[in-house]
């Protein structure tokens, strides 16, 4: 069964800058898609930015499995009821993929609960990730190591909750350490973080790039497992209570009386 | 050296039905104040919802070593800039305790960014906290299990992050089971939620209870682990690498400019 | 593709007690092999202690995706070669799903580290099973609890390390909780611990008990993330160092010798 | 009140090798041990290899609050009868450090359940520690980083079991990283590895080294939360269960009989 993506990018230097233009002609997310469409079981669309509802309108939610975020510039354009929104199906089992600077995206803060910040530097220096879990799915295929030869610096400490499971660690030339690949669950979602992507380089044209990127949407997909009821809070009256009891004590709610919110 | 606690406590429901007057006559806050201050390593001041500022000015947190947070008919109350005063102080370092109905507080999602809802009955039921990690200092001299005669049944699925380490798990009459003491970090500061404490009963008089409580303020208490730097995102200047490195392609900032949130 | 499954059982009670025969009479590991075979992507064979090798030939164990492993009367006859053998696969990638009094056997301690006990009463008491983590792919297409009328009790704490997902948690008629589906990574093996199915009960004929097995089977399998030097301890030498340097200083090894083990 | 450890060392390369004696003429386990008294809350023994029962009797142990490990040139000859001795006192509460080449120690990989091996090389190249989780006790008092200018290299994929929390990550000079300082927890007893401490090297003299020592030491020191019944499978007979309940059909065990192991 086709596993249904959406690649959202925030397609702004892609239209300002020159140099990222150059390299992603087409805007970074549809490079991205077409890295997952090399697997005949992921369809890839795209959504941006400057779309009515960011491209993301409840009908294509409820049609998504994995949703793929990258933005960089402009995160504060992101409207919060669309934050909400997506927030709401990742808990419910979306599938969820943060890239790069999206570390500072509103829905990944959202679902962090922390405040997600690191040092960086763009430098262009060597990179080299690191697979501490080499069982892991999200690893699967993949040598040891791999390297990016031009890549923007992310230093620790990346204030993320522990993760569930840390999948990649990153060397840099420059000297410092970085925590690249790194799983959460929040309801039913599961949520990965990956951090290559900087756009004044071509990371997403590189071969190893793209596995990551399919393996970790088949690990993100969740379709058995959707949690819909998350959100509820459901009262169970004492005479449907499974084992039987009789009531005892004072109480603040009338009988039928939904709980404070 | 003594821990500087706060008791937060919403303060509604003490004043305005007689069943929870009775029982708390001088306002929740204030007895479970009382229940920490039997520890004399422990200090112990109130605040509530009709303080200015909720009774949490940027002074008073500063001082706050580890917070108590009770909270249940009017969360949405509380204002948007006190909760994220308050998650500042928590990534910073502060401890965080959440009680009972405080898992619908605003401040509890902020931190664990999932729903936080639970099935709830309010009919005076039998609990039975048995403590499934005995080694965990929280659990610290108390026997296997301890039971409440009267309280208000919540039951999982319990919308929460897996927590860093689950405490206690609650037996009710009725037939359901909760996870009622659990731990989490989110930065430097720690987090804990002790499920017990329905504003009906008389919970917080228990003496097991109260000896809960101060396990878990000298726990969450984390004054030399303090991270004050947690939400700085700083950049590294090429020159300043620890790793002499030369820069290489093209990059999107310029030299001394801040990074994009 | 099939997932190949050995459904190991000690098979020791089935010939011996009557009351345990008349509802196995083909061997606990035989009914539970048939619930697996309900799946048709699964295949199931088994092994018992009584076989050579207690059937888990290197052979064996080289196809098997994912083991059950039965066990309660006699732990001690397993060998301990073929529990190290055991062990060595998971690590490399097998998956492994240990089933109710397998608990105290000798490759679940081995691989828990930790000594795994519990306390128990067999009174045929009810176990309601709550999944505290509905969007766990274990969890797949369950309720929100099931119930099994008469099973023995085991209950908390359960000396096992803090779990990486906890997924069901069982309420006893008894009064007591216990964690009863867990699960945990060692190399790159999937584990799963499932609490049901004490032998005097016709636990393994309950479908939801089986659906639950089959979710199981295709959570621990991780063909694709096999990790087959996860035992290796290889020496990098210096000239071929990723990075170049320069050795400095004095060393213990000559050049080419392997580590100390 | 003391934190009472004891500091067990090899004692073998101190007295067979130039180098390692002249950096530790009176042994690593005495540097490591002076070391930690400097703060005057901890008081700090030492065992050896040599001693009769390791210098690990059960007297000793009774009165150890905190273990630290370092071995490397012959784990194998650490009776068994010992290591069972060690990991009983952590699952019921005593703290363990251990270090470096420990790894590979029986001690840690009977507690770890998993192969515990690494990549390494013997060049004297400069590490790089990170604080990745600066809020945590064991980095209290640290900058972002600390430097070791000469050390062993040890490389990922490092077999062990997902950190409770992961403290320290480095990065060395030949292009590997490690996650050089995690915790887990068994039972009762909080564990830390800690990866620096080559014998050829003079790491245990560092400032830093030391401090790190001393914190961890307080970190893994559980008096209050010991669990010494962690062991213990006790039956809970009906007449005694909590609820009371009716036996119910057949069972294997007769009245007030043990269970099996």
């Amino acid at each position: 069964m086709t596993i249904r993506t959406i690649v959202w990018g925030e397609n702004i230097h892609e239209r300002v800058n020159e140099a990222v233009a150059r390299i992603y002609p087409d805007g970074m997310h549809e490079t991205i898609a077409r890295a997952l469409r090399e697997d005949n079981t992921i369809s890839a669309q795209t959504a941006t930015l400057q779309e009515p509802e960011h491209g993301l309108s409840e009908a294509r939610l409820a049609q998504c499995d994995v949703l793929l975020w990258w933005g960089h510039k402009d995160h504060g354009a992101v409207a919060d009821a669309i934050v909400e929104r997506v927030a709401k199906r990742v808990w419910e089992g979306m599938g969820l993929i943060v890239l790069h600077s999206g570390h500072f995206s509103k829905i990944f803060k959202r679902l962090m609960g922390s405040p997600c910040a690191l040092s960086w530097r763009e430098a262009g220096e060597r990179e080299r990730l690191w697979a501490v879990n080499p069982g892991h799915p999200i690893a699967a295929g993949l040598g040891p190591y791999f390297e990016l030869e031009n890549e923007e610096m992310y230093g620790e400490p990346f204030s993320v909750p522990e993760p569930l499971e840390t999948v990649f660690i990153s060397w840099f030339q420059g000297g410092e350490v970085f925590r690249s690949g790194a799983t959460w669950r929040r309801g039913a979602g599961n949520i990965f973080y990956f951090r290559p992507g900087h756009e004044t380089y071509p990371t997403y044209h590189d071969a190893t790039v793209a596995k990551v990127l399919r393996n970790a949407v088949r690990w993100a997909n969740n379709a058995k497992g959707a949690w819909p009821s998350v959100h509820d809070a459901p009262n169970v009256p004492v005479e449907k209570a499974i084992e039987k009891i009789e009531e005892r004590g004072p109480r603040l709610h009338q009988h039928g009386q939904a709980g404070f919110r």
